[in-house]
């Protein structure tokens, strides 16, 4: 042991002899590893002993447990009828790591979340045309329009590149969302967002576009000039084009993007349009809302079409909203529940567009306590979701577009707090988080220049504020997303053929499959 | 546009200026997000084009290959005939971003592993009953006998504590693996792995023990003392233990643990014991290999019990063995052919274990390319496992104990080297690597402390060598598992009830009811 011990000792100091000289240290690979290090003895200590929970130091409580979850299989019946309603959630950004974060954010790792009691699981390939591991825009048009796309772009096949206006001009290359599919099969369409209802996801349900920062048109205009003659910007897609004009209900944020500054003054638009109350003018049934006390007062029988936009720009993290006493923005839930109101009497069904936008924001930011409360968020409306419709006409699906470089690691005892530090420290005698990303803006707090070592966290924490960055390996502005596939969950009609490992892109085909909708085989042929 | 540039521009020094005065600086939550730096514009440069690949910039390629999909997932029929058969793989340590960057390992994003083309998925929740990030030999505990465990314990309840050699030797607290589920009910049962076969994965099939580390008894006896009579080591578990005794096929690594140096000079047991000669003198058909050649011309026919170790302690990297010219170690695919014929004349059929078990070992190395290697041998075995049997009568799962702090971030183009940098710079102007974990020793290497700043990881890259370290957040002597949850594949019998999301105990007993075996309910009631 001592031999051992010795030597593991050293490896510190060989490599860093190594790293001076300036040399590339290769790993070795290890003759015979050490397993001292590899799963070091954590006996819990008096500050961090682990939770005592329920009666998980038996064998029958996990035997009876096992026993229910195969009764439960067993009695799963395959529904085989055709969906009249599909409901597509969208956990931006949330990967399986964020998943199982927030389970301990919601209680603890026995836990799940409500999408989690679904009964049929697969796995979603995220990767886009020209890039390992994909955007937003991107991955839209593949989930939405079930075609894979270049990073960037949205609506559009991989003839386009991001930033090509030229290209975009050709209808050729324009693809179609499940959103069109079931409109043209006379079912009702609408979406739902914690972003801008112009950014990158929902857009993927209405509109075409070779970059997805065209939200408006200063910003198409500045990337295309002369060639943005004939083009419309995302928000005036949303508002007049084919599909957009025909979506029953829109809820989000984002007006920035539909005013002039005449007309609202955080307006980005230049063109001297109000595209609210251009809406309004094209319909007496059309009604706009604007904060959450609107939107619950609003009664579906006497409202055609619907359209809530609740912030300037993204709307607020949960978080934010609570902290805010003088908040008017609606949860997530409340949108989908007005939402579902709005749709649940159309004859024919309808297809609805749910997105927890803000995980895959906070995660850029490193911001993992918020990404973990929006998941939570995001459970909740699918809860409601479920509660409101029957899984016997209605499929939902919940997934995301791509991961994130963020990781659940350590040992950390059970009911310990996942924020806090590591029981055990690192080689350099500071501790280190359990949560923590590949890169991201979080690097420069975790390096103390000054002082040339690394900061221990410990003296970063910051209790329950919401806003602590967790460390990061690399400094980047904005933290990267994961390449690793996402999960999916069905539940309904034909949730059973959400099983198994395949492309993001066939998800809108087997939901039109289900629905009987769109132009190939469905479950009514 | 200028007003946005200049404001992120400043937020590093902001940042840095509150990090000198030793301040907690928690993130702000941003009014309004900075798009630029979320999703940066990352056209093709001339050094990384993207892969032009296929058809996959028409829509014509992702419809007719979803429509294949779908159809794919219709065609398949429901197996709920009795398993003859059972095998059990273990990608030790083998979480999705593992899988992600493996299928660029093999070919691309657009490949499958062997096992991925599996019919059915699911998601195995690894917690165990103590830590919210599980080991091995918990998790062993878990995935084999059915019951979690606390971590660093193997067949043994949570009642049991690592290290308590009072409480191990009391049977009330033993459970029982699959493996003597099956032999009790007539199966023959077997185990393959490239790790020591008493490491804690493995052992988990024939094992109780209240630490992992007990392989042999000098390890037993220095930890519990007076204790330690009564008591008996994991090596001497596997020869003569109850379950062990019976075993068919036993093939891996770890031939010190069986020894005295007597015997073999790095025996590393203390008993005068040769465990390989006991196990020869138990029976005359009992066969014991030491090499591939020797392995490979074993007759099942003429054996009745085969025990293979391959090397001292784990089996080498399979990219080691193709470095060595004198290797003489068989590969986990050549293991697992000859474990299957072993018992595929079994009238009533066989369980079998099959681990991938260096997957893990590698990756708490921080050696991302041997991880990825693995990974890729583990989906040879699988494949020659289904070659060599029929989905009509052999259930196979493929799943993971655990997953590991490792991501793949970035926004590589299709087609190019993961393992080199990427191809934007970080904010600091040196690059970083789309592969890289959350902890670990690569800490060291990959920060300059001379220069005081990072080292820019192009410095560090060792083209094709194998044994090149990908960064870490902290500095830890080896990096550590990922809580969150794990994928199962299932193919064969009843494999449509490893669907959905569930404690990662549930799986055998999800095995035995297929196979008719063990206390619960089966599919022969």
């Amino acid at each position: 042991m001592l031999t051992k011990r010795f030597l593991s000792g050293l490896l510190p100091l060989l490599l860093l002899a190594d790293c001076v000289l300036g040399v590339a240290v290769p790993g070795k690979v290890p003759e015979d590893d050490d397993e001292e290090f590899m799963h070091p003895f954590l006996p819990s200590s008096a500050r961090m002993s682990a939770k005592h929970i329920n009666g998980e130091d038996t064998q029958d409580y996990w035997l009876s447990a096992s026993k229910e979850h195969i009764q439960e299989k067993l009695n799963y019946v395959r529904n085989t009828k055709r969906a009249k309603n599909i409901i597509l959630f969208l956990g931006d950004g949330m990967g399986l790591a964020t998943l199982a974060a927030a389970r301990n954010y919601i209680g603890g790792e026995e836990k799940k979340l409500s999408f989690e009691e679904f009964p049929y699981t697969g796995l979603s390939k995220t990767y886009c045309v020209d890039k390992i591991v994909p955007d937003s825009a991107s991955t839209s048009t593949s989930y939405l329009c079930g075609v894979k796309a270049n990073y960037g772009t949205i609506g559009v096949n991989a003839h386009i590149k991001r930033g090509d206006c030229l290209a975009m001009a050709n209808e050729a290359n324009h693809v179609f969302s499940l959103g069109k599919w079931a409109m043209d099969a006379g079912k009702a369409a609408g979406l739902v967002t914690t972003t801008r209802v112009t950014h990158a996801s929902p857009s993927g349900v209405y509109a075409h576009t070779a970059d997805r920062e065209w939200e408006n048109n200063a910003l198409l205009e500045e990337a295309c000039g002369e060639l943005a003659t004939g083009l419309d910007d995302i928000a005036v897609q949303l508002i007049h084009g084919e599909v957009g004009s025909k979506l029953k209900v829109v809820l989000g944020g984002g007006k920035r993007n539909f005013f002039d500054p005449e007309h609202y003054d955080k307006g980005r638009r230049t063109d001297g349009r109000n595209l609210v109350e251009e809406f309004e003018a094209l319909s007496k049934g059309n009604t706009y809302v604007k904060n959450r006390k609107k939107l619950l007062k609003v009664d579906p029988k006497e409202t055609d079409r619907l359209l809530g936009l609740f912030s300037k720009s993204h709307m607020h993290y949960h978080l934010e909203q609570l902290a805010d006493e003088d908040n008017n923005e609606p949860t997530l839930e409340e949108m989908t529940e007005k939402a579902i109101e709005m749709l649940e009497n159309e004859e024919n069904g309808y297809f609805l567009f749910v997105e927890g936008g803000k995980i895959d924001i906070s995660h850029h930011d490193t911001m993992a306590r918020i990404a973990l409360d929006e998941t939570a968020e995001l459970s909740k409306a699918v809860r409601r979701a479920r509660e409101m419709t029957s899984e016997e006409d209605t499929l939902i699906v919940v997934t995301s577009d791509h991961s994130h470089a963020f990781s659940l690691g350590g040992y950390q005892p059970r009911g310990s707090d996942i924020f806090g530090a590591a029981e055990t420290p690192g080689t350099d005698g500071k501790s280190y988080l359990p949560l923590s990303y590949a890169n991201g803006k979080s690097f420069d707090i975790y390096y103390d220049k000054e002082a040339h070592e690394r900061v221990d966290p410990n003296s970063l924490l910051t209790g329950n504020d919401f806003e602590q960055l967790f460390p990061a390996t690399a400094p980047l502005e904005s933290e990267t997303h994961g390449g690793e596939d996402v999960a999916v969950f069905a539940s309904g009609p034909w949730a059973h053929l959400f099983t198994g490992v395949y492309e993001q892109n066939s998800i809108p085909h087997t939901m039109a499959f289900a629905a009987c909708v769109g132009d190939g085989k469905t479950a009514c042929d």
